[in-house]
């Protein structure tokens, strides 16, 4: 029998935790790459739910990534393991690490994306990932390397024995501090930094190029047209305008500084 | 008990309803907001398919998305949940409406984005939502709002007590009538319109800017780079050009006037 | 008791063979095609899992969709079912095949989108399909004749009695070759050929447009910028550049041709 059958199977024995696997990348949203690490993913942990997060992180930009990922992170399910991959090191000498953050699993380069994560939980343990597939392309470790580890993870609830070895720490390490510059842009055209809006007073103006930002909370709060910064659903401030783009309205891109003034 | 509970009867009982949640946004189809619709779904509705049926719908244009949506919403099966998100009054005054119309379930901002399919529908019941969440983003309403609320509509095929309350009628009525506007292009260039095709002449022309457009069957019916009209795979007038872009040849954008002549 | 168990459980059992439906179309990943595709699919085969390969692919293009398909077809599990669309001819004459290649099912026109994974498969059987929805729309088969087609063989692995006919052959065979031509750009702006990589000695240079590009293993074997060839993760030879964009820095775009020098 085909793969109803075997779900039949998994929803009479009960479990109730919707662990899942959460994908965090730069390999576009429209592109060939997620399908095939979404076919890894599906032969080393069928029937496990797989939900994109993003696939289009600033694409070569591990700091900005790394920091969206952290604002992303407070909201996962327990157990959840989440595959992270902006890579531009690829088939060169940099490491794979899982990194176990407040209940959650994290798989991916050891090229700094895990490492605000891990500075800003309150318990974390990180080990380097030794296993290697025996067929391995140059370009292409989300789905030959990081899809294998994730999948096993998520179907057996940690890595086989002398799959890992225990890790003295991440060799590239962001640390937890906030990050004063836009990280990413919506399709709204809002911009996103890399600011933690939590404790900003709200009379505090945010500055970005010649432009100094009031603060509103809500969209609606401010005309048609006008730009201001606000505490977004990830947590992080944000620079948007009612009704249109903040990014050509102020010609925001990633890595622009902001500051507060 | 949840939704697995269900889905155990279903297998088991060879139930064919493959109830879904549908989804219907402006969120962006590459952006960082519908994986969290999605997580918060997951949670509350483990099992459950939840399918993409749009997430570039024209942003903050309301009237556009609810006649594209009351346009697809025909081939709904039954018993399936539509969780429907063009807001730009997010964090303002506009309530919550859950629409039960023909058999599915439409949830949505009482914005008038339900209203086309509301006002189409042989049977329709509007409840207000008087549920919020602990945790309530200003801007982010799909993931935290109305999401746990079509999670539990098809968990539960109805809302616990006391999460709605009867509804006088949607806030905003858009009315069943056609929009003679282009109320979306598509990645090919075709222009869709607000006006149902069915019953219209074949040999009626379609003006839209100066010019005049003739009817085809197919795309294969006129030449290739020609300019037409037919009925599209919605039911709607559509304006294409074989093996081109109708958007380019032809300058059209979403609220481009269309008339019979 | 938590997923990861039951996952488990799935091994324990011997369900090896997690089949799936696999998406390869022009459809476009962030449009109102793809969903309807999947509420066709979810419907006649409920608990299927159903992967996005592409849906991207170039538009109206069949054989460069041909030749990208195939050379991402070598990694597809056993009983897959590929549901391929690139289809300008829609409405017209054209016939409809099922194809089974070296273990997995192909659905799609007879244009010859599926004619290189025949021409290159070990073993392959074609056969037209006769049976027609009830209702047909005039531009979309993706969703109302290849989509339940699709369904059947995933839920049934094979059709019913009378739905297929034994073929002498598809109607469009553009055969086992390479093409050499750029197939497809992907978001990175990296350029893919239809040349298979394989015993390709690397110190053949490549030439497109006024250009000669040597090989490299990996990005960072070059500098930062500089263009390159290398044998990509489908086995294919891409043209790519360093932390950049090969198709603006060279100008390349899909069909330019491409040459060993």
């Amino acid at each position: 029998m085909n793969k109803p059958a075997a779900c039949r199977l998994i929803y009479l024995v009960g479990y109730n935790v919707p662990m899942a696997i959460l994908l965090f990348t730069d390999f576009g949203s429209g592109d060939i790459y997620v399908g095939q690490v979404k076919a890894v993913l599906q032969w080393f942990a069928p029937g496990v739910a797989v939900i994109d997060l993003l696939h289009d992180a600033p694409a070569f930009n591990v700091r900005a990534g790394a920091h969206l990922l952290a604002a992303m992170s407070g909201r996962f399910a327990d157990a959840s393991v989440v595959l992270a991959v902006v890579d531009p090191g690829v088939g060169g000498a940099r490491g794979v690490v899982v990194v176990q953050a407040d209940g959650c699993w994290y798989v991916g380069p050891d090229n700094g994306l895990l490492s605000v994560v891990a500075a800003r939980a309150h318990k974390c343990v990180c080990r380097h990932v030794v296993w290697r597939p025996s067929s391995l392309s140059a370009s292409f470790h989300g789905r030959d390397l990081f899809a294998p580890v994730a999948a096993r993870l998520a179907a057996h609830g940690g890595l086989p024995e002398g799959w890992s070895e225990h890790s003295g720490g991440l060799s590239v390490e962001f640390g937890a501090d906030d990050l004063n510059e836009v990280i990413y842009v919506d399709h709204f055209g809002n911009a996103h930094t890399g600011l933690r809006a939590g404790g900003i007073a709200c009379d505090a103006a945010l500055s970005v190029g010649a432009r100094k930002l009031r603060y509103a909370r809500v969209f609606s709060e401010v005309a048609e047209g006008e730009a201001f910064w606000y505490e977004n659903s990830q947590g992080l401030v944000e620079i948007a305008v009612n009704c249109g783009s903040a990014a050509q309205l102020l010609g925001l891109k990633i890595g622009d500084r902001v500051t507060w003034v």
